[in-house]
């Protein structure tokens, strides 16, 4: 067990699969660690033989070269595995057992925590709240895309999947809890999506699915889905949802034909900064997806928004994006008594219930963002293919769980 | 009762008493009244002799040449009055009732009313959900400062105090429950002010004090106002407040002053699209309160917003803030997981409880606000005044109610 | 248009169809018509031709005789209808509208309507907060189990249906939201039901059945119902719950049977103050099914009380049941902190939502109840079935709009 | 360090200061302790200097002899210390700091502690979901009315006082954050307790007192507190509540005349399951406080239940009440739409939040309890003034941090 195949970022377009050390109860020094971190002792924390780990759109924000993410940083914080060691303080989990990890890195023990706001956890980053593995200025937590990861204050973090040969028959669909589940679920929780409701979701990447099978599962009446990506938008149609081709017109006036009014209860924006205008031919515009959620949602509804926006874009457009600033139509919005939502999901909210829905069968969350297994080796393919706009989440096997 | 004193908007900078007709139960042509609201018949309204009825912030919009307001339009939608009249609809309101009004006007039959939204209606105002007396856009309810004034839906919209003489007596702070009390409380409620939290409220105008006095009222344990203004700033230190004077630096450095930390639980905009810069000499920067707002409210935070936001602003600097955009470095708010609640204040949802805070002692908002009666032939000197920045909140006695 | 063919309460054990006015514009008296109503005028009123109207479990309890219901009261408080004449004070409710109606009176007018609190009106019930068509004790607004109804305050209680034709097409599981489908939904979203719930519905009459069909709605992982009676406990599997029968033995065996654990998250009365004890052979005891949920609901969880309880019952089977007095095992329900809630269903805070989900194909309630329609004249039989346990829904055709 | 002088359980009405031994981060055998967690490591822990630890009134049901509390408990749930050693797996916790404890015991690791329900934890006690110090069936975790006391999970359930000296300056204050304060907001805020509330509080004893306390803190305009003893009654008047004493005649009538109407807002039970009835020379009647808090809550209104409900009294006057059954009027209940909301308190959820009310001024709790500091070896002189009445919270000062 001396070695520890990953999956490292080397330069904008560029990842590769590398040899690292194998896991220890310590951080060790390493591209993207924060110095403060290095040393820093990890009894609370287990070993995990990766049962699965995903490709994740955030990712691409650092292979893209839109982040200050160095070369050589392990990737990967979409990780489900099996427990193989556990440090002196770890009480409840046990090795053998088959555990979802929370992309969110959390004590347990700060103030944040408590609350229930595992996402902007006050004591496992030195340079903010939150954190997460394998992400640049998170901390330094190394990445899951590998054969073997380390997860600290194991007993808080981990859900524990209750039989482990039901965990790796449903593994799919179970590999999502880890994020992507769980951050279209918050979207649309925090969009207000309940029974009855309509729904639009902007983008029909994974998170976008995510979002648009988590309002079904909230009851809502209508889910319409929005994207530029004919193949995508004909993923969202597999499993029931409406779809809204962006690049093709006024998304009120398709919206208009679907419900006989031009506006919905609630709005989810699962795309983030890299947002582009609507029609054909559009560029980078990334104000646009809120600008537009603002004029489709319907007065006194609420915006969930799980895409990313961050404080710093060197690759965007223009200096005011480059700083994360963006030119809302915050007048429009105000008329219509909006709310906004914003910020890292906090998993542990979430994935113990949506861990239910998938063991009962009340959600098909693989089969909605067509989840495909490919090996570790297969990662930069899976990474090109995604970032070309694969109607594909990619779920990576380190260690052939996936393929017996 | 053939005639009607009124105050009336005549031009940026000029307000005006005019006389106007008496109201009657169908709603008439007139400056700003929408032309699909004349004709309209009030069965449920009541006339109300007005007992107080204040100038409010946001009618110095209108009157600073700020938004698209006639000529002629009556203002006035702070109003608290005695029902002479009823119409053939109004079934548990009666004649000699002293009653506050919502500013809002609501029809108590749709979604939204149903819903508790009242700011937003869908039956009231011809152009968009949500309307109020005497304002630009927004149906052509006649204003209240004046002598007489009708309120439709008025077994729905009226709240009726429970004792004539006790209303007299704190009359004073009962005519803030039209508007800038549960204004200010919606904001401190939006923005998640409870027991124990830390609060900053940006503006110490009318809405700022009020939202201070309610964060106050809500157990926040420490409420901290900034603005430019010296002597509004020593108003809330009458009660109580904190007060950092953004013209002197950076708020932030100020809070961890006051509190050891940068960082507030909970912030409030009470100022809205016509904000200046921090510092010494600065000029409008419609953005800046809410940017700054993303930094000093902690990660998990809300922001209450109850400053106006406009979509339309020809008098506004530059090209995007005149059709109501602002460049928010909503990256920033993004990683610290704030939400934004945005709107009018739905009143309904407040005022009777605060009614009851009132006649019980529990809020001194009169004080709070410095508030100060003057006959309605003043009015003119009030909206001076209060735009040249007195730390005063002006009540209009058109009646002599607040004179005996 | 002079008569209105209805069905009435004569006797414990016996109703009948009779003849009865074609309801006015203000109340008349009759048998169960509170002396203060009688006179009211009724200008925001509308008449409608009955669309279908069902009998309900709680009809039951006054021709069992349970109650002080007088002869000749008119039953019926589920109602579909299409407007026929409309009050002079109605604004938004047309004729030929298709709408249901809310079994809660309620006037759209007092504090507690504001608050969405109609199941407890303050206004039209001169006995205590809350009423309903054709009840006892509650006020006298006439039953809706006949050709023709009033509805007061239409434009604040009617739903209307958007399409007439897609009303006419869903009528049989429309007409649930008048009653049955909002309260069992009631009852699991105060049991605190939410996306991977394990749930207990006590009671597989038809809002034990709604209730079950709510939780799988809003996402529930697992639904368990219990009863004694095999047929309908066979309903409630058609449509995918699990279900114990509490004659066999003690539900927490099969509950661990189902799920592995002996308690569930969610626990949902549905069966109310007739209860019987578990067990073959078991008699009447009221506070069997509450203290059995105690029992079963785990640690931290909420009961969901839809289940009728009364405050006289003259045929209880002891002295403290005819007060309405239970021997509830509190001590258990304080040491797992469990909350309790009860009383009506507020129609109008969810049946909106509920209509969107059976219009767009989200829930099939006539089926999960096996709605069934018979015509007003047949009502007898329906009422004898209903009482006999037959697992049966009977919804009356008074005017022919079912059976074309 | 080898001894350490405590509190303990001898006989029904007899406590006595004894030696036991110095803690040690193991669970040692001895009177009241499980079996099973004879033994268990506890390195997640810390060793606490006692600076302060509080009589309980739910310890008198202990020393009364209404538990099976065994002779030589230990007793003591209610603690403030200085931390003078930490376990190996401490992190943020330090040698030095001065700290509440919740007297809830949990594990920060369960599904229950996750989700904030810390008063159901899942790991501490093999009996039942819930634990404390020093308290019969609760796991056997020693009492803290000692000079020295073991808390384990310390980085999880210690509240760390941010400045020693301002802590030592208002430690009576800060002493109740253990248990009475929370408590008691916790039924304010479970009664649904807000701005603008009427609220009755039964029992005058130190919980309802905090609860009466903590009501005015989150803003409600009336409070009023019923008992049958004046000395406490006289106490609750002194911070500016109402008072009823409930021997002289019906809690409604005086209400009225306090309020205009027979019923408040919100109903707060701070009695339990020791309550006599009301009216002059009352028993025993463990259903009094709930029946009539059904009486006087408002249709709509909840009831907190802070008061302690037990599974087993074999001191009750009777065979139902021995077994925790009480006689509940729910049809009553019912019929006005009331919730019930049980349990312990979870402390954690909300003594952050105090502890800033306190250091901020907000509340004077010890003033409104009487809080008085005592010797340890004056323990059994506390417990019996407090058994006889007194109108005092007696303050145990183990190690002369108070005295000086």
């Amino acid at each position: 067990m001396s070695g520890n195949k990953a999956v490292a970022y080397k330069a904008p377009g560029i990842v590769e699969i590398i040899d690292t050390p194998f896991p220890t109860f310590e951080l060790q020094a390493g591209p993207g660690v924060n110095p403060v971190n290095v040393g820093r002792k990890v009894p609370h924390g287990v070993i995990l033989r990766t049962v699965s780990t995903n490709i994740c759109g955030s990712d691409q924000h650092m292979v893209r070269g839109r982040t200050t993410a160095p070369a050589g940083l392990v990737l990967g914080h979409e990780i489900t595995g099996e427990v193989i060691e556990t440090g002196p303080d770890v009480e409840f989990i046990k090795v053998g057992d088959i555990v979802s990890v929370p992309f969110n890195i959390s004590c347990g023990r700060c103030r944040n925590c408590k609350e229930g706001k595992t996402g902007i956890c006050l004591n496992v980053n030195p340079d903010r709240p939150g954190s997460a593995y394998g992400y640049v200025d998170m901390g330094g937590w190394v990445g899951g895309q590998a054969e073997f990861v380390l997860v600290p204050y194991a007993d808080w973090n981990l859900l524990r999947f209750p039989d482990r040969d039901q965990a790796l028959e449903k593994i799919m669909d179970l590999t999502m809890l880890s994020d992507i589940l769980p951050t279209g679920f918050h979207g649309a929780v925090t969009a207000g999506v309940g029974v009855g409701s309509t729904v639009y979701v902007a983008g029909a990447g994974p998170v976008g699915l995510a979002a648009a099978a988590s309002a079904q599962l909230l009851g809502a009446a209508v889910v319409i889905v929005g994207d530029l990506n004919e193949d995508r938008l004909a993923q969202a149609r597999s499993f029931g949802c409406e779809t809204v081709n962006v690049a093709v017109g006024d998304p009120a006036d398709q919206i208009e034909q679907l419900l006989g009014v031009r506006e919905v209860d609630a709005g989810i924006d699962a795309v983030g900064f890299e947002a582009r205008g609507h029609g054909a031919g559009a560029q980078e515009a990334p104000a646009t997806v809120l600008n537009s959620l603002m004029d489709l949602t319907a007065a006194g509804g609420s915006l969930g928004i799980p895409g990313l926006y961050v404080t710093g874009d060197p690759g965007a457009a223009d200096e005011a994006a480059q700083k994360g600033s963006l030119s809302l139509s915050l007048g429009t919005g105000w008329a219509k008594s909006l709310s906004f939502a914003t910020g890292q999901c906090p998993v542990m909210k979430y994935n113990r219930q949506l861990m239910m829905a998938i063991l009962h069968d009340r959600i098909q969350i693989a089969k909605a963002v067509n989840a495909t297994a490919i090996s570790l080796q297969d990662a930069p393919r899976g990474y090109a293919e995604f970032d070309a706009g694969a109607a594909t989440k990619y779920v990576l096997d380190p260690n052939g769980y996936l393929s017996n």
